[in-house]
């Protein structure tokens, strides 16, 4: 079911510092930050050969990635993603599983524009899954 | 100077348990355990289109990861691996940038037969970062 590893996320506190580590110490190729505020994130994608890393900063008062922050306060993997052609076919395999699926279960809109859910971390070996479709 | 992403590694309390749930409500492909004894670490590799995911468990008393399970006892994301293409010119790079690299900064062969180095994860937005010579 599970496809590509489409993105690694990680948060972290500082992300112009973390851009220019990314740049210049590890020599990779970063864009720049793009504002998401219907995700309450600020993101700075950098694309590896085979996948992408995704460094995440809060936006906003709500943003889902505060409280990461506030217990990771030097940052830390946030979650990571696996691609799937059908998302709600995969919602269903994986609730006939018995594993949870954050926010109802219903699919939303992810920073991608394409449908996405995440998948409850305690169920998944402390890893907090994004699946997206593509 | 980074390239392809070589793996993400994640602890789990239990391997057996882990695996069966990436064969099966995950649907990806599963390989079968394997012992690294000089590793301390019993790994289980999950082959993606584009990278792969290794689940770890603990072997032996001295383990690595043992703390890691004993702070995260449902698991967690351990470290990502980055390829590079020379080691020490990368640990050489990253000591002039001013990171720490973990283990004095001598190269060890790593769980892949390849020669590794891992970063202090405080430099590095609290991620564990693995390189490894391809």
């Amino acid at each position: 079911m599970i496809g590509r590893l489409n993105h690694v996320a990680i948060a972290v506190p500082d992300l112009e510092a973390a851009s220019e580590q990314y740049r210049g110490t590890l020599g990779a190729e970063v864009g720049l930050p793009q504002d998401e505020p219907d995700h309450g994130v600020t993101v700075v994608f950098i694309a590896l050969p085979n996948t992408k890393i995704e460094l995440l900063h809060p936006l906003g008062e709500d943003s889902p990635i505060r409280g990461f922050l506030d217990k990771n306060p030097a940052g830390g993997i946030h979650h990571i993603c696996y691609e799937v052609e059908d998302i709600l076919a995969a919602r269903d395999r994986l609730a006939a599983g018995g594993a949870r699926v954050l926010g109802g279960g219903e699919p939303k809109i992810g920073a991608h524009g394409k449908p996405v859910l995440f998948l409850h971390p305690k169920d998944f070996n402390g890893c907090l899954i994004e699946l997206e479709q593509v």
